[in-house]
């Protein structure tokens, strides 16, 4: 078994905050994240799946693939948007670097065969990242 | 003369568009940078000041001191925010790399010595950044 | 389950050495790390916790909140100190990466619920990094 | 248990082709990287290893030796070579990241104590990189 | 006058060697970079430009169109390739990273408005880059 | 006219604190970095040399030669070492980044051909770095 990871790139609006909540509360919860007139990042994307390489042309999978893969299902989706109002995922739930690891899991792993799909990673800033590895445990 | 530079870092939305053309042209110009509800970045800021080490501190500027400066002047109004819409000089021109190392320019230069300031770089993405020196060219 | 790392930075001297070698022995084994008067890194620490993102604020735990107690419980007690003189702990082990990924698990551990504390990870140089995941085993 | 990693590094040239498919199938599975007069890479390779540290020196093991050991037995190899022509495993296997590591790990677990090696990590470009951590699943 | 650079990226083969410099000379002079079979890096080219804001776009130049114009004039004749055998100029002079980056200044400034090229500057790896200005001197 | 820069890295430990203050005024002026015990850092030091590529080896400096000169006279002095304790400069002048690129200037420039040294830049942090051009200014 060997783990191959693919990252790609977005840039993104995005506000966290609750829509019931007062705007002290969202300030005292969510400090300057909660800026009413958003604000944004460059996230970075990486993907890891897993398997055994083949004997042919050494891959896992085609690297190349995957990125095609990741820019049609998640980059297209996701770069240069607001998370909070153009993306359907975003209307729903906070679009904090947790919750986005398990949408982008989600939707990656209705493409790729059963069990290869190995871990989604998004890092928001040089400081914070976030890990997913389905609903199996590390 | 030594050159002494400092990061600071900011996370903010915007967008690039012209009010006064229509969506088309702003889409065949801006492409997805003009994605009317915003995206956003992760900037890396770097000033750069020139002077002579003072002979007990060794320092030209006290490092920890145009730490604060930056933070003060120009984090403070650019952090969390949305540069459009919460900031004066995004109202009036475009909050592009370029003109935004130009304000910063225009921001701190007022709280340092004349002749102190050397350049304002602005990294957007790991792929684009732009740099100022003021009205001297280099 | 979903992991979410923060990281946070101190500067530090240390050196490495056993009090009861002589310094023949010192230098054969630990080189130049076992220079009598010190040497130092800069230190990235990246600490993951785990658990399941809460329905309304979409966290694992506030980022914030996390960064505040690394802040308080190591990096106060570690940045700009001398790990083998200034911290209680380098006093009897040695202040090498491993050990000192156990001491601030054990530190951080205290102060968060049982259970989410996953990871400790310190990067001492760009070639060296040392990673601790409590006394479960990966 | 703690995990101790070690970064050496390598310039390189391959290309990713099968001698007994015709160019055109070459081209349209491994496009750019089939080039008949190859390509090249700087990689970085991140060796973990895993083990208690010494209650007197603090070490899981050497850092120094380690990293001699990786550079007797994988940089003297593949540093500054064409890992097609000049390296045994690539006249055999294709010089996929994938089965790099899997070859690395089998040169380095020969030499060091059973049980100690925990995982090989390639990062062939700042976009792809693999990992494996021998007939052990994590 | 503001300066903005844009950054691509190729990954190459090449060997620096003199044809009419026996092999011993060569290995003495080059190293291992003269190994007969290639070695081979990934590139990091950075394109400034300079000129002043546009008072509509806020651009000195369009990033994206840049960035077109490096991938079409550059990218695409070095990526995936061999400088010393797939490239015209590398058949000529040797491809260092200093020679590439007067050849790439030549090749970006015949397209491109006269002044506005400023500087092209080639990372070979973490410990070596070459910049040239054109003719002018800074 | 061509530039080429080396990295070398060095480690270590330093106090920036005045011998004839008081601990107040120290603490007031210098903060953390006067800690008695010393601190320490990670440097990375870049040296820029200029000249005209060599017809025949495609050299400005055989970047192997210019990496040893830096190694012999500058990274063996300081590597590992107590800046304040282990080397003469420190003893005398305050060992600030903007300070050590002056001596590293003045170190390098004595092995160089004369007008080839061109920039001394030492980057203590990931948020500081100092640069030196000489007497001359840029």
């Amino acid at each position: 078994m060997v783990y191959l990871t693919r990252r790609e790139h977005f840039n993104a609006a995005h506000k966290i905050y609750c829509k019931h909540w007062d705007e002290e509360k969202n300030k005292a919860v969510f400090g300057k994240c909660a800026n009413a007139n958003w604000h944004g990042h460059n996230y970075d994307l990486f993907v890891t799946v897993k398997g055994t390489p083949d004997p042919e042309t050494g891959f896992i999978i085609n690297a190349k693939e995957l990125g095609a893969l990741i820019q049609d299902q998640i980059i297209e989706k996701l770069d240069h948007k607001n998370l909070n109002l153009d993306v359907d995922f975003g209307k729903e739930i906070q679009p904090t670097t947790e919750n986005m690891c398990i949408w982008i899991w989600d939707e990656l792993a209705k493409h790729l065969p059963a069990g290869m799909l190995y871990k989604v990673k998004l890092q928001e800033t040089e400081n914070i990242f976030a890990e997913y590895f389905g609903e199996s445990t590390i």
